[in-house]
C-alpha cells in the first residue's frame, strides 16, 4: 500500500515536475517523514548508541532508496539541497535557540577557552586540511584545483556540526564539556564561513603579510560587529516590550515579536554580510536574558518551548534532507567509474580532519589549562579526547559551503567537482552515523562519574526541566548581589587572581545599576498577584536594592 | 536616513533581481514591516475605528508607494502576490487556529445554521453576483467573458474574509454572533473553493441538469471527505500522544508533533483535491477536544499561544502583502487610459456583492428562526443586518482565485483580465477598510447591552484568556454527565423538542463510553501531583464514571 502510494506520488510528480503540485507532494512526505523521526525518536530515546540525528538521517537514506526504486534509479529526492533553505530558514532558529537555552555563566566563564578553540582552532585545523589536501590530492587523478579551491576544502572541513554535537552531549550532565564544545561550535561555524568567504573574495594569486593581515582584520570586524548587532536587536526587542508592556492586550503580539527580532537580526546580519550565526546566537542570550523577564509568565513558557521546538524541527529536517539528497543519482554517475579515487578522498578527508581537530585541542587546551589555577576548571586529558571527538561530525554546513563552492553554474560537470561533492556527503553520512554513535558510549566510558546524574536527571520530572534553564544563573546572581558573605573583590587584586569572577561581578554591578532599569529582566516583571507560576517569586527586592 | 536605506535596498534588488540576495533584502523589509505591525496595532488597539488588519493593510499600502517613489515609478512590491504562499504556507495556521479555539458548544448548536448560510447562502451570493455582472458587464466595453468567466466571478466574490471578520468580532463579547459568522465563513470559503474548481474543470457549454446534480454531489462528497480526514488525522495525533506518551521525555516532541499533523491534514487535504480549508478546521476542533488534554502541562500552554501566534502573523502577513501588491503598476498600466471602467466595474461588484449577501442572510435566518422555539436562541433583526455586514469584506481568498482565474499564462495581456484583476484589488481594499472601520461601531450601535460585558472582559487579566477558551465546554459537560438534577432526555420526544440538546446529550455518552477512553481528553491525563497548573483539577470521577 506504501509503495503503491508512493508509486503514484512519484508519477504525479513526474507529470507536474515543476508545478505547484509537485511542492504539494513533497511536503505531504516531508512532514509525514518529520512526524516518523519523532516518533522514532522517541521510541529511540534510551538507545544508547542512537541519537535523533542519526534516526532522521538513516529514514532519509530509506527514503532516498525506496524512491530510488520506485523512479527506477531516475531520482532519490524531493528537493534539492538549497542553501537558501539552509541558510535563511533552517539555521537561524537552531542557532537562536542554542543562544536563548545556553547558561550563560558557563558561556562567559569559558569565554577565552571557546575564542581560543573557536578561532584559533579553526585557523589551525583549516590549514592542516588545506596543507593535507595539497599533499595528497596532487598523487590522485581528479582534475586540477588551484590554491583558492584547496583552502577552500580546509574551510569546509573545518566546520564542525554544532546541531549534532548538542543532540549528543547534555548540559545538565556536563556543564563544563557542553559549554566548550557548543560554543566553540558557534564560534567555529562563524570562522569557517568568514574564512570560507575571505578566500572566495580574495585574490590569492598574490597573497601576502598584508593580505593575511587584511583577512585577521575583517575576520575580527566581522565577529565584533556580529555581536554587536545581535546585542543591539536583543535590547531594542527588550526595551520596546517592556515600555509599550504588550501583554496588557495581547500575549500573541509579544510572542510574535520576540520571533520576528531574532529573526530579524539574522537577516540584518545576513544583509550586511556579517555572520548571522554569531548575530543570532548573542540575540539569543540577550533575549533570554531581559527580553524574556519582560513578557508574561503564559509568553515565557511559550517562547521557551515554541523556540525549542523550531529547533528540533529544524534540525530533524536538515539531516533527514542530507540523507535524501544523499542518494541523488547524478551526482554519482559521474563518479561511478571510479569508486576507488572517491574513496581514497573521503578517507583522506576523514582522516585529515581528525588530524587537523587533534592539531588544535590539544595544544590549546594545554595553553588553556596553563592560564587556571582552580584545578577543577582545568580540561583534563579525558575531557580533551571527548572535545576532539564530539567535533569530529560533518554536517550541514559543511554540506551548504561544498555546494556553493562546488556546484556553480557551469562547473557541475567537471569531474573533480562533482568528486568533492560525493566526497563530502560521504564524510557528512560517515562522521554522523559512525563518531556520532560512538559519541555517548565514549562519553560514558571516559567520564563514568557522570552517568549517576543523567539518569537521576532524565528520571524527574520531564515539563519544568526545560523552564529552569535561563534560572540557573540565579544562583550567582543571588551569590554576588544578594549575600553579604561574599566579599567585594579587591579592584586590582581580585583581577589578577579570579579575573572572571571579577569581571563577573563588575558586569553584576553595571547590569543592575544601569541595563536592567532600562531594559528590565528578572525582579522587573509587574507580577499579577496570585497568579500561578511554575517557580517561586523573583527576589524583586534584591534586585532593586 | 530610512529614504537612503529604502533606496540602497531597491537598488540592490535591481542589480540582484532574481539571485538570494534579493530575497534577503524582502526579507528584512518583511520582518521589519511585520514588527511595525504589531507594535501600530498594540497602540491603536483601543481605537474603535482600526484592526490588525486594517492597520497592516494600510501599512502595505504606504511601503508600496514610498517604493514606488524610490524606483521611479517602476516597482512596488517586493515579492509578486503568490498562491502557492497564500494557500500553502498562510492560510493553513489561520483556519486551524480557527478551529482550536472555538467554544464547539456554540459551534456545533448552531451547525443548521452555519450551513445554510456557509453552504446554500454562498450559492444564492454566487448566483446573484453572476446573473449581475452578466447584465452589467455587456454594457460596458471590457473584451469578452464566457459563462464559466461569469461564473467565477461570481464565485470570486462570494468568498468572504473570515480573516478579517475573525478580528472584528469578539468570541467572549458576542458568542452566537461570532459562531455564525466565522462558522459560515469557513464553510463559505470551502463552499467558494469548491464552486470555483467545479467551474474551471466542468464543460459548461453542456450545462444540463446531470450536470447541476453532479455538482452538487461533488461539493457533498468533498465536504464529507474533507472532515471526515480532519476528524482522523486529529484523532491519530491523539491516539499517538496518549500511547506513547512523549512528555515523558520532551514536550517539544509533543509540540513539534501536534503541529506537524495539523499541517499534513491541510496538505493531504489539498494532495488528494479535497477542502484543506474544512479538513484542518476539523482536524482543529478535533486536536482541542482530545490531543490538547494528552499533553503536558507546558505543552497545553506552549500550543495554545504558538498557534494563535503563527495565526495572528500569517493574518498580519496576507493583509502586508494585499496592501503592497496592490500598487503593482503593471495591473494599473492597462487599465489606465479608461479610469472610469475600472471604477465602474469596482462599484457595480461592491454593490452586487452587498445584494448578493443580503439575498441569502434575511431569508436564511428567517428560515432558521422558525425551526427555533427558544427566544434567545432566534436570530434578530439587528443581528441579520450584523451578520450581512460583518461578511461583506473581501480579501484574500478572493485575490487568490481571481490570480488563479485571471492571470493564467499568456492571458494577462487581455484587458478584460487586467480590469478584473485591478477591480477584485479595489473591492479587497475598499471593503476591507471601509466596510471593516465600520463593523466595530456598527456592533456597538445595534447591539449596545454587549458593551459592558467587553469592557469587562478586556479589563480583566489578560493572560490567562486564551487558556481559558478550551474549558468552555466544562459547563456543558458538567451540565449534562455531572449534574443529577438535569433530566435524561427522553429519547423520541427530547429529540423532536430539542433536538440539539438531544444530539448533544448522546455525542457526550458516546464520547465518555468510547471516544475518550481510548483517544484521551480532558480527565485522561496523569496529572503530576502538586505540578502547578493554571486551573482547576479535572472531574476525572466524572468521566471515569
Amino acid at each position: 500500500m506504501m509503495a503503491s502510494l508512493l508509486d503514484s506520488l512519484v508519477s504525479r510528480m513526474a507529470s507536474f515536475s515543476a508545478s505547484d503540485h509537485a511542492s504539494v507532494v513533497s511536503l505531504n512526505l516531508f512532514v509525514a517523514l518529520l512526524c516518523a523521526c519523532i516518533v522514532l525518536g522517541h521510541l529511540l530515546e534510551e538507545n544508547r548508541w542512537m541519537n535523533e540525528s542519526i534516526t532522521a538521517l538513516l529514514i532519509g537514506l530509506a527514503t532516498g532508496v525506496v524512491i530510488l526504486l520506485i523512479s527506477n534509479g531516475k531520482s532519490s529526492h524531493l528537493l534539492v539541497f538549497s542553501e537558501d533553505l539552509f541558510f535563511i530558514y533552517l539555521l537561524p532558529p537552531i542557532i537562536f535557540n542554542a543562544g536563548f537555552q545556553v547558561k550563560k555563566k558557563q558561556f562567559f566563564r569559558n569565554f577565552v577557552t571557546i575564542m581560543l578553540f573557536g578561532a584559533i582552532g579553526t585557523v589551525i585545523s583549516c590549514t592542516v586540511i588545506t596543507l593535507g589536501v595539497t599533499q595528497f590530492f596532487k598523487k590522485l587523478d581528479i582534475g586540477t584545483f588551484d590554491l583558492g579551491d584547496y583552502l577552500a576544502i580546509g574551510a569546509i572541513f573545518a566546520a564542525t556540526d554544532s546541531v549534532c554535537t548538542l543532540q549528543v552531549l547534555n548540559q545538565d550532565e556536563t556543564p563544563l564539556l557542553y559549554s566548550l564544545v557548543f560554543g566553540e561550535g558557534v564560534v567555529n561555524d562563524a570562522t569557517s564561513v568568514v574564512i570560507f568567504n575571505a578566500i572566495q573574495s580574495f585574490d590569492l594569486t598574490h597573497l601576502n603579510h598584508e593580505a593575511a593581515f587584511q583577512l585577521l582584520g575583517n575576520f575580527f570586524y566581522l565577529f565584533i560587529l556580529s555581536t554587536l548587532l545581535g546585542v543591539a536587536t536583543g535590547l531594542i526587542s527588550a526595551y520596546c516590550i517592556k515600555k509599550l508592556y504588550f501583554g496588557r492586550h495581547s500575549t500573541d503580539r509579544e510572542v510574535a515579536l520576540m520571533m520576528l527580532m531574532a529573526y530579524l537580526s539574522y537577516m540584518l546580519a545576513e544583509l550586511f554580510d556579517l555572520s548571522g550565526i554569531l548575530t543570532v546566537f548573542f540575540c539569543g542570550i540577550v533575549m533570554s536574558h531581559y527580553t524574556w523577564h519582560n513578557v508574561t509568565e503564559s509568553s515565557r513558557i511559550t517562547t521557551k518551548h515554541t523556540f525549542a521546538t523550531l529547533s528540533f524541527l529544524a534540525e530533524t529536517f536538515i539531516f533527514l534532507y542530507v540523507g535524501m539528497d544523499a542518494l541523488d543519482i547524478d551526482k554519482w554517475r559521474s563518479v561511478s567509474d571510479s569508486p576507488g579515487t572517491s574513496v581514497a578522498v573521503s578517507s583522506i578527508l576523514i582522516g585529515l580532519l581528525m588530524l587537523g581537530r587533534a592539531a588544535f585541542v590539544f595544544p590549546l587546551s594545554f595553553l588553556s589549562n596553563l592560564g587556571k589555577k582552580n584545578q577543577s576548571e582545568k580540561i583534563d586529558f579525558k575531557m580533551q579526547v571527548v572535545i576532539w571527538w564530539s567535533g569530529l561530525m560533518r554536517g550541514a554546513v559543511s554540506m551548504a559551503l561544498a555546494y556553493n563552492k562546488f556546484t556553480r553554474a557551469g562547473k557541475t560537470d567537471l569531474r573533480g567537482n562533482a568528486i568533492m561533492i560525493t566526497s563530502t556527503i560521504t564524510v557528512c553520512l560517515f562522521s554522523t552515523v559512525v563518531f556520532g554513535m560512538l559519541t555517548k558510549p565514549l562519553i560514558r566510558f571516559l567520564l563514568p562519574h557522570q552517568k549517576a546524574t543523567t539518569s537521576f536527571l532524565s528520571d524527574g520530572n520531564n515539563t519544568p526541566k526545560s523552564i529552569q534553564i535561563p534560572l540557573i544563573d540565579q544562583d550567582s546572581f543571588i551569590e554576588f548581589a544578594g549575600n553579604p558573605n561574599v566579599p567585594r573583590p579587591d579592584s586590582i587584586r581580585g583581577f589578577l587572581t579570579r579575573p572572571t569572577r571579577t569581571v563577573h561581578y563588575y558586569w553584576r554591578q553595571f547590569d543592575d545599576s544601569f541595563m536592567r532599569p532600562v531594559f528590565g529582566g528578572r525582579g522587573f516583571v509587574p507580577f499579577v498577584p496570585g497568579s500561578p507560576t511554575e517557580r517561586d517569586p523573583p527576589p524583586t527586592d534584591l534586585s532593586r536594592a
